[in-house]
């Protein structure tokens, strides 16, 4: 498998062939992940999980992928106190954080940083967000997430209608999913924004190079009815161009219960790459839409454990061994209704 | 055991009999928790210690607790970088979270916010301090501790003779401990503090409706001579009403080797929920009596490691499993004098 | 061993016997350090990694160390929320955080902080830094790596030549390493820095006492033809006595190629405590030397891992047991060029 052995970037640097190999082992990642089984695979292996710009969910997940395969983790969080903040290189402390860890998981503030740092590293790196750039283990566990949600509906990629809603200028995390989009062909996508928020051509053409067929609009009717998924982001105010547009558009891109059962198909899948503003004046997900099957933002992050384990597993080349370290679940699962 | 499954958000959620198996539990943990045996019960279950309010010793005891028990912890410290600071709600972050973890400890600054959280959890989770209103882990610690310093002494809990000292209006402590003690009979218990920091009337209450011999008092002497445990709280100068009254009870509840060789009970037994206090200044258990024997706070804090193990254990369900996945310990323990 | 259920605080409590076993302890730690094998020794015991002063380097190197012995980690990063910040002693933290560990590293920004704190703890302390005092680990693994080098040159320690160049004066790295110095005899020692910036007497004597040829010197190119290891500390700006003797040094101590080649010893050694600042201005080893395969800082940093499992191995009696506890590695180790 390609992964062995490597850094992961970059969207950019993934190929459907990697694709399709990881979501199976992702899958094969289930029984261990719902704790029908502990596996360890890698007991002993030390992941370096260092989040120089502070993250709970991201990193807590990458943690928790690493413990279900068996492996120790240490951590960083914050810049404020490192040798990076007292003028070391990302290279040194590369080379030195390589010396403590089997593999690295970074997030840092800057664009390209964690590129830079993997560039001194010894052993392979997973970019766990470099400020506006990239984040591709997001990427993945939402294309993951989209292939599972499409099958438990026994449907294909090939049937995807997606809708991407809301801030498509500014959102790292639709802007992956389109470049990973652009390695399959022939499917339905719809661009819904603010016209000041509008996807950049960049990732258009992407889209339509693909063959895939690009809807663009700016009313969130335009792009309920034929999405089999939506997935949401969140606008920011202060990312209009005036303050009329801010007022035009101002909760207009807030999905609920009601829009929800009036515009869309029924069981819609809704995607969200969270946190969603649950404070009541902000352009979100409803509450209402909780109890709705359909709202999948809950089993995204679920599937965000299971992407980073068959990462894990595959740049360390062991996914076909986790068998071999296994034994069975011997404490309650749950909560007891 | 009613634990299994369950979260535990308050003392007012716990029976006696409850109480009574856990510690039959918590004892058992003993010869884990001294390292004269290592157990793996838990390997592969993952802790998410979630202290949105920053604590070193509560959340310490809470991880080394379930590394004791053969499983991970994953860690968070601090609000001010997480997605509840930029508007997540409770809810989201606790159905996020309990998707990276098999049980949450979980601490916060709002009073309400942990059963918040709990209501969108997907496992179980532990109170470890929700503010100003509940840490039932500490309450159940000091329960414990009491058994276990009467026991020493050939006494059972019926033998108690209760002091609580110093701050009763505020400390979080003695009311959870309150609480616990109403489930019992026929105690002896003084309340002992300046009038305007008097033991609110709802524990008092309490107290004596479960039958218990309640006596109040604003000397410190009143309290110690018929006490065989004394539990100390700290008063801190800005809970007086004014400053004269301030004046009057500064250094006045300081217990020190003095005053207690002279009014207390040849090894009355010392608890405190810790911090202490040992500037000069400060009106806390002074440090001449760290050679009595009495002086419990640290069997008090060593006993916390013993009851949460065993409510992890209960509510995991695997109280009964240890020694089945248990190895000598191979390694010295302790200092080399 | 000595070591076994001691603390270490001060490289003043380390003889030359003892020195000569760990070493040979920390050498037979590379097969785990390096993943060839994967030992579990330690599984059960856990490590209170407290950093009451923030640190990445030392922080995660400790961490790693007792993960690859098998132990868990339990781990405290900032003063600032802490017992510590609200008044209470180092004698009380320690007899807490002692009953929730089975060996301590702790640092702490006071000088003298960690030995009051070992007083009062129950378990062996590992002084992790205390401030401008002492950092023993850095020491050790400074004086391991002098060893290995020459050993790879097929030279002993009474073949060293080591220039100290840089600060002097403040460098506690320096200090230390003279203290340990002082156990060997005979050996050729050059002292070269700014003259508001030079070795304390106090250190001069350590050596001169033990019968090493000491050499004092202000230039450069003084320190640098007869050294087969070259040890290089940062100078800051504002520690010199005035600003013209800043000018008058500014960048003159900085070690580049261009006069390593013309300088140096062919594949003499170069150290460095790290982190060097590689900011374009600043008084540090120029990223030039990276390719240089006398260039040993980053084996440096490998080496700490090794001399700390050595330590935790030895304190807690368990190496010569290893062995008992090991599995092969089955993952990837590293990075597939």
């Amino acid at each position: 498998m390609k992964l062995k052995g490597q850094h992961l970037l970059s969207v950019k640097d993934v190929s459907l062939e990697l694709i399709n190999d990881l979501f199976k082992v992702a899958e094969s990642m289930r029984p261990y992940a719902t704790r029908q089984k502990v596996t360890r695979v890698l007991e002993g292996a030390v992941l370096g999980n260092m989040f120089f710009e502070p993250s709970t969910r991201t990193r807590v997940s990458f943690g928790c992928a690493f413990n279900l395969l068996g492996g120790e983790v240490r951590e960083t969080t914050g810049l404020s106190n490192s040798a990076l903040a007292k003028g070391e290189s990302l290279y040194d402390t590369a080379q030195v954080l390589s010396g403590y860890s089997d593999i690295i998981a970074m997030r840092h503030p800057e664009a390209g940083s964690v590129a830079e740092f993997a560039h001194g590293s010894r052993v392979p790196v997973i970019n766990g967000g470099d400020g506006p750039n990239e984040h591709p283990t997001q990427a993945l566990l939402d294309l993951f997430t989209i292939h599972q949600e499409l099958a438990s509906q026994d449907r294909g990629i090939q049937d995807l209608s997606l809708t991407l809603l809301g801030d498509l200028k500014h959102g790292r995390t639709v802007h992956s999913l389109c470049q990973l989009l652009g390695l399959y062909q022939g499917l339905k996508i719809q661009l819904i924004s603010p016209e000041a928020l509008a996807m950049p051509t960049k990732y258009v053409d992407i889209l339509t190079n693909a063959g895939h067929q690009v809807e663009i609009g700016n009313t969130l009717e335009q792009g309920l009815p034929q999405a089999n998924v939506i997935y949401q982001t969140r606008i920011q105010e202060e990312r209009f161009s005036s303050q009329e547009e801010a007022n035009r558009y101002r909760g207009y891109f807030r999905l609920n219960k009601q829009i929800y059962s009036q515009h869309c198909q029924p069981n819609a899948v809704i995607m969200h790459p969270l946190p969603r503003d649950s404070r009541n004046d902000a352009n979100e997900l409803d509450n209402d839409l909780n109890t709705e099957p359909g709202l999948a933002i809950f089993r995204q992050t679920d599937n965000g454990v299971l992407v980073r384990m068959a990462l894990f597993a595959c740049i360390l080349g062991v996914e076909n061994q986790l068998h071999q370290y296994e034994r069975e679940v011997n404490w309650f699962v749950g909560l007891d209704d």
